[in-house]
């Protein structure tokens, strides 16, 4: 039997996932005098089994980094890098505006990426080398000649401490403060992939919370780094930008101070 | 011919809205070589003339309070207030979280109030006296048993200004901090009368920003007022809190301080 395509698989996991997280979406906690937070550990639980469960069928040798369940095969070169529910808080709020994040790591670099909005059928898929696709459509950023006519997008302001505060505010003051959005966590990411947000700044992400939005936004022609404008890899600290016009990244880090 | 029941317009002006908006969503603006601001402009004059046309044609004695085309008959007892892109920088990013507000005042009392979302097709609808629907079935908020376990929204930490960033952040203390959802306009406040969201707490809203979403979250159960306590009337100062659960307002008072 033929072996499928590593990207293939990924919206095999997608699939998986949304599968397990789509009857929990908006249940009724009340009723089951359940708290919300357990439902969300619930669907998040249910959804990384469900991939470990495909992985397991299609690639006992990969690696897995998952949010909930831990690592297996920690030394392989290929390492699948799982989340179930990036934007719990969105989720349990009852917005379709969270994902789940699947990324392909090679040699500790995320050459696949996916971001799945499983309640409205939304997926970026992104491979380094092939483009990114939305809803299997080709996706491209946008041009974006000045700060002051971006779109920012960040999740909350609460993920910021100290001089990161002001590095943000930096920012802010930059853009068109009626134009920056706030939450939407990896939906954001998307976002730029398929040129409707030009930038998006957050600190405090570990890497099953970016590795997976690399491939879906550089395939798209955009670029993403740390706050320093480095490349993210596995030892990157949790500071990333997401720019849809690579040539803003000066600009952008400027304005960060 | 038998008049068009109130509620009944209400939903025929969205169907109208949202058939004006939805060609607008995502627009390829680069490819037209226009800003997203003139696409917002559009879609929001678009809207709002198509509701007019068809108050025009039913109601032709009520007066309308519209964001983008002004007054009509200023002093009648029946007034429409509507706002046809309540929030457009989650339109221009791209993000199916904005809404169509309308509002059916009479004698400065919101009685009937329509949130329509129109690219995820949700609309919840408030009538005062007979309950919120959403799509069609009957909307309820749920109970609230401590400010801890609250799912706290609010748009954007700018609108908040000297004394009620202070306010604010008493209230952000007071709940956990990652239950809080930023972002989502009008769109938190159909998810506090689905019973998804505890409270939502804004300020700078006018009265086109806020007399539709009173009769939706008070028809599902819930309360809405301004920072004092005091119901939300024309002359609001736009501080405004929605809360799923009318136990919990003094506690909410009081976490502001």
């Amino acid at each position: 039997m033929a072996r499928i395509p590593d990207h293939e698989l990924a919206e095999r996991l997608a699939e998986a996932a949304g599968a397990a997280i789509r009857p929990l979406f908006r249940a009724d906690w009340a009723e089951e005098q359940k708290a919300d937070t357990t439902f969300v550990t619930e669907a998040d639980r249910a959804a990384e089994a469900a991939m470990r469960a495909v992985l397991e069928a299609e690639r006992p040798d990969d690696g897995i980094i998952g949010e909930e369940y831990g690592t297996r095969n920690e030394g392989a070169g290929r390492q699948w890098v799982l989340d179930p529910i990036d934007g719990t808080t969105s989720f349990i709020a009852g917005r379709p505006i969270f994902g789940t994040l699947i990324a392909l790591v090679q040699d500790g670099w995320p050459v696949i990426g996916v971001i799945d909005q499983p309640i409205l059928r939304e997926r970026w898929v992104g491979r380094i080398g092939h483009g990114t696709t939305f809803n299997g459509k080709p996706a491209r950023v946008r041009t974006c000649k000045e700060l002051g006519d971006a779109v920012l997008g960040t999740t909350t302001p609460h993920q910021f401490a100290g001089e990161e505060v002001d590095a943000f505010m930096g920012l802010a003051k930059a853009v068109a403060e009626r134009k920056i959005i706030y939450g939407g966590d990896c939906y954001n990411y998307g976002l730029v992939a398929s040129g409707h947000v030009d930038i998006v700044c957050e600190a405090g992400l570990k890497l099953h919370d970016f590795a997976a939005l690399v491939p879906v936004v550089e395939g798209a022609g955009g670029v993403m780094s740390d706050w320093q404008g480095n490349p993210l890899d596995a030892g990157s600290d949790g500071r990333v930008l997401a720019l849809g016009d690579p040539a803003r990244l000066e600009d952008v880090l400027e304005a960060m101070g």
